[in-house]
């Protein structure tokens, strides 16, 4: 299904529409939102064609996966964003994609993702209050970077309550927690540092034809790089500060361990040879002299004890405790 | 409130005022500053719409957390800057940070902090001595880089008292407080990072007209940049040194749970199968004729002492000792 | 054995031919496509005789293995590729190369691998569609892209289904494939990195006689550019996530060590010395007071119920439990 | 005390003087060496006064610990550079730092270092022998490069014994030399690090009336940077090649717990129930049917055996020994 | 001892000759090759002095060990370069250098090596053929990268096998052995990091007076850079799968302790408490009781039994096995 409005300059307002009644060239005042989000791959290849969409640019439009990126074309220039759609960075639900073809007339918009997210997929009534493009691709931008901002605010928080737990007592689960995050921040990272770099280039753009210059001001297209720069080095911190917890944790273990050794080591040291010396006046052989000695328990006593305190002494001496 | 001074030029001295006598466009030997840190929302936004502030700017402006950024504009150039207010780096308490909004005849101020601290967030007897722009702008830079630097200097201290202590005694607590400082750097160097960059870009500025360009000479341009490129070195190197910490106290852990291993191992192939043995002898079993014989203790000893001699002579073999 | 096909201008068509009947110059009108695979290094040094190919040039293609690379010359221009031919990344099977010599007029092409590719080594059915060689060197660039592009999309649930089976029970066997997987990724890596760079540098060629300028159209050189950078990219997250897998898993090794180890130490604190006590009081000396008492047995339980409870107290109070 | 060398032109010869003496602006063709070395703050402040010292500059100059800088004035340029003074790399003494002022006529020289070294706090004897600022400048450089590279060249044997011996027979004394070593060398790293850039600027310099660049050749300069290039390059493999040793040896200590883990795990799975048995034929109830049997004990020596030769055999299966 | 080869034009033909029959300046048609290996310091400084080398270049000559370096000057330029004279990285048994001065006329050569490798140190012999400096330069140039080249490539299988004898039997040998081999690969790499720097500058030297610009094409230049690009990006990935090896490693053996001590707990949990038990009713005290009910031992057998099957159902509870 193709949703398609149209701008219909005499009576200044738009209007649902057909895509079968569009004809070849548009008048030159008329304006055009299709959304392909519900369409088959056939209307979709359908509709490119009809705009004369550029075969290697029509190619990344239709794939239900492509990092983000913008080209921009003599006629149709292509922008590709993911967003993130998922409501916290416990799990990464697959990507959130919207591609969007736009020129100065026409707007066309796919999105995919495993989650419905209408944030990302605006509504036709998200644009009605305005026909510039200029405005429309612009809430595109600012949709996908508020999909990541508020959450990453937030896990500021469950980051220092993570960092403080794993100090106090680590477990399994809360580690199994910080490695899945780690994986949902790498996946993350990838798409914002595309986006990142997608809006940094255009930053040095000297054409003044592309489509970016002509429509926004520099302060507008600093603002658009900033946010997503923001965004990524946010992530890239917290996926640092996750690396450090599985690190430091690593090493706290280490150190417990050692701990947990070393009074394993001097109890065994202690009482294995002593419980040796029990086991043997515990035999039964027929000839034992030392059973016989009416001060054998003594002696057997004093010894243990004169060995004990010997082997607490030595371990004193190094320092064990 | 909004904290409202005016310079009036006929009188040569600043009187406070009130910001709704304030009329627009300011006569142009009027100098105003203006501290909205306890100023509500919408005062804020009031101020802002007063001086005709670019949207874009004053978005950035009125949030409450941004990083660091310095934006040029026709009208108002907008600063924010953030600082560390906590007395060390054992806790991070939040973020610091003050936006300046100047021209050439108006600053506007904010602070926003977890901690009231007027080395940033400075009074405006601080200024009184002046009223030139160039000189109340060094004075917030120079005030946010003198948060950071005497605090990273002491730290050098302390850092090496921790080197020290973890190799002869390294402890739970010690791991945990290296974490936390670990921790700590990284939010910092990111603040520092952002901050060294923005003035690093200052000194590749090619705009003369930038209000830093026409208010600064090129040496106190480097001296800025060389404060913020200095505190992000030492962070890095800190927060470099404190990972060297973590790495190492592991590699130390593991070879000293393998030196209780060693020991742990020794001790129990020795005794282990001596306790055997005597247990053995201690059975009660009616027919047991090594128990009758008159040389069974002493055999038995013989063999015990063998078995040991035997089994640290192997070990000596393998260089466990 | 040379295969070799020759495009005749006067019929229009593709024909087999004997490299043994071509003569020098060629007529300006003619193409040729020459397979050198099957061909020996004598048969191969010849062919890059006649065609007059620079020594340094010559000296590359001849090689079995050479890294990507990208050589313009006035008379021929050099390009090896490689691609990926096994099935999956659990081993990397050597190399997969494709050189190819080219200019306007003739194509020369050799493939060497341990594995039979055909859809690198393209045969010659897949060029006759059509004679420009643009349209065949882009057959080789998507062709080795495609080698890897459907094995990097798959290997995303590959890898999240070992994140999930790690951190629930890991074993050897996984932690092998792990290993393996790093391994033949760090091999893919250096080959896309050459690819992606060669693209890149492409893209900043200024010298507009470069065939790529003269061939292509910028949308399609970034479309090269694009297709091995994202390669590249996915390559570096999977090795990346490969490797947090390793740490995470072995700091999650570390914590269970831990807690294992506050197990046996806990069970030998208390059973250890409790086990000494009755061994005391197995002992066979004749003259041992304790045993004759009466209440003896029930004081030496008490003793040790309350050694053990003791103990148990003392961990309660160190939080080991 | 300001130590004070002034060069008489009409005597030729170089002369003892006192500061109070001079008169601003200077002849000419009057040179002028001062050391502050020994001076008190407000001397130092007095000299910079003197000469007109650009405030910025002057503040970096008095400053007790400035990280190497090279800063180029109209007036006076300002050179701080750090060298080496403790004998090896066993401990990092503190900064050894020179500060020179100077320009065509005037040369001020301060050094701050816990350690004294004449090598770098040059007696005024090492200039007599020319009167050519750019000697006296070289002298400087040449003087704190030499305080790394024989130290540097001789750690290479150290770090040869210390990778040996970490293989043979590690110990906590090596590891804690080791953490030290790479604690200095991420100071020292960083010190060349700016060193390196400042030479490495220099190169790129533009501005022909840099005072280096009006007075050093182009291979001088060079030589400069490819003298702290070389000392830094080799401070960061030592560091990295200590990194590597860490880790190393934290891999080796691993596999040697988990030798140790399994002769202490077989040798417990073998002799644990073994004892256990033969504790079972030591209780003393009255009714222990086995007891009585006049095979018991032989049978149960043979049941021992084959328990012992089951685990054994087990453990071969699985490969543990 | 000063070996000097002349070409005489007349004769159009080299000959032996004696340095002290040189004269300066050199005819415009001489030719000179002398090889300063076996010549004394002295010897050095004489020729160098007798063609006026400049003395920043002549102290980089005269070092024994210095950097891969490339010196441009307008009278003679410097090459340092520096290969691999082992039969494999197995140990690095110090630097191979060899110096070359060069200009239009004459190449003074000097290696320096612990070991001899005429594969650096040609013999006269192998540059009789051609008389062009170009040629001459260039044999240096491809020995050098002749010295890794093959070494490198059959590491490919030692590495193979170290990785498949690691995951099934590692060992310390092994450990030592990869230890070692990443210390060797470190300073390789610095060696071949600096030549392809060398090199690279080279492509982007603009001079167009520069020997190799005037003397090589600049396929050939490409050539030469390509060389030891490869050789650095095959070290590079050694030395980081041979660090994989060393981290994949100790995750697998911190796994493998885990399984032990998981046997080891398990089977002292069950153990120690029954042995405990078992020595309790060993006691010999008068009065006890349980030994004298004649169901005691078979009550204690069920007691025993039911805490054994008990802990192991906890166990099983928890998945430990
Ligand atoms: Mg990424
Ligand atoms: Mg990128
Ligand atoms: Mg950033
Ligand atoms: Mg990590
Ligand atoms: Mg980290
Ligand atoms: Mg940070
Ligand atoms: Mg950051
Ligand atoms: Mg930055
Ligand atoms: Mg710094
Ligand atoms: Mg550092
Ligand atoms: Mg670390
Ligand atoms: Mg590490
Ligand atoms: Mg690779
Ligand atoms: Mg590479
Ligand atoms: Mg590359
Ligand atoms: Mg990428
Ligand atoms: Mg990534
Ligand atoms: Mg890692
Ligand atoms: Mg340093
Ligand atoms: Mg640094
Ligand atoms: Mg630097
Ligand atoms: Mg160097
Ligand atoms: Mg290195
Ligand atoms: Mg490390
Ligand atoms: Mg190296
Ligand atoms: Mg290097
Ligand atoms: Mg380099
Ligand atoms: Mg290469
Ligand atoms: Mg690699
Ligand atoms: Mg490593
Ligand atoms: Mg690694």
């Amino acid at each position: 299904m193709i949703e398609l409005h149209q701008y219909c300059p005499e009576q200044q307002q738009w209007q649902i529409s057909d895509f079968q009644t569009l004809r070849y060239p548009l008048l030159s005042d008329t304006k055009i939102w299709i959304n392909l989000t519900a369409a088959h791959q056939d209307e979709q290849r359908q509709v490119l064609e009809f705009f004369r969409i550029h075969p290697v640019i029509a190619e990344d439009f239709l794939r239900e996966r492509h990092p983000p990126k913008m080209e921009f074309s003599d006629s149709f220039s292509l922008l590709i964003l993911r967003g993130f759609s998922a409501p916290d960075f416990s799990d990464y639900p697959g990507h959130s994609q919207i591609s969007v073809l736009f020129n100065d007339q026409v707007i066309l918009v796919k999105y995919h993702s495993p989650l419905d997210d209408s944030k990302i997929d605006l509504p036709f009534s998200a644009f009605a209050a305005s026909n510039k493009f200029k405005d429309w691709v612009k809430k595109y931008i600012y949709a996908i970077s508020s999909t990541y901002l508020e959450k990453l605010l937030q896990f500021e928080d469950e980051l220092g309550e993570l960092e403080d737990s794993m100090q106090s007592n680590g477990n399994d689960q809360k580690m199994a927690q910080i490695m899945k995050y780690r994986s949902v921040f790498r996946k993350i990272d990838r798409n914002l540092a595309y986006q990142k770099e997608m809006f940094s280039d255009l930053l040095y753009e000297e054409d003044a034809s592309h489509p970016f210059k002509r429509h926004f001001e520099p302060i507008e297209l600093r603002d658009f790089y900033e946010k997503f720069e923001r965004l990524h080095s946010m992530t890239q911190m917290y996926y640092d500060q996750l690396s450090d917890l599985v690190d430091g944790y690593m090493s706290t273990s280490s150190h417990q361990i050692n701990e947990k050794m070393k009074v394993l080591t001097m109890l065994s040291a202690v009482f294995i040879p002593l419980t040796f010396i029990v086991g043997v006046y515990g035999m039964n052989f027929k000839y034992m002299p030392e059973l016989d000695n009416p001060f054998g328990y003594y002696i057997t006593w004093g010894l243990m004890l004169g060995l004990a305190l010997g082997l607490l002494a030595l371990f004193k001496i190094r320092r064990w405790w």
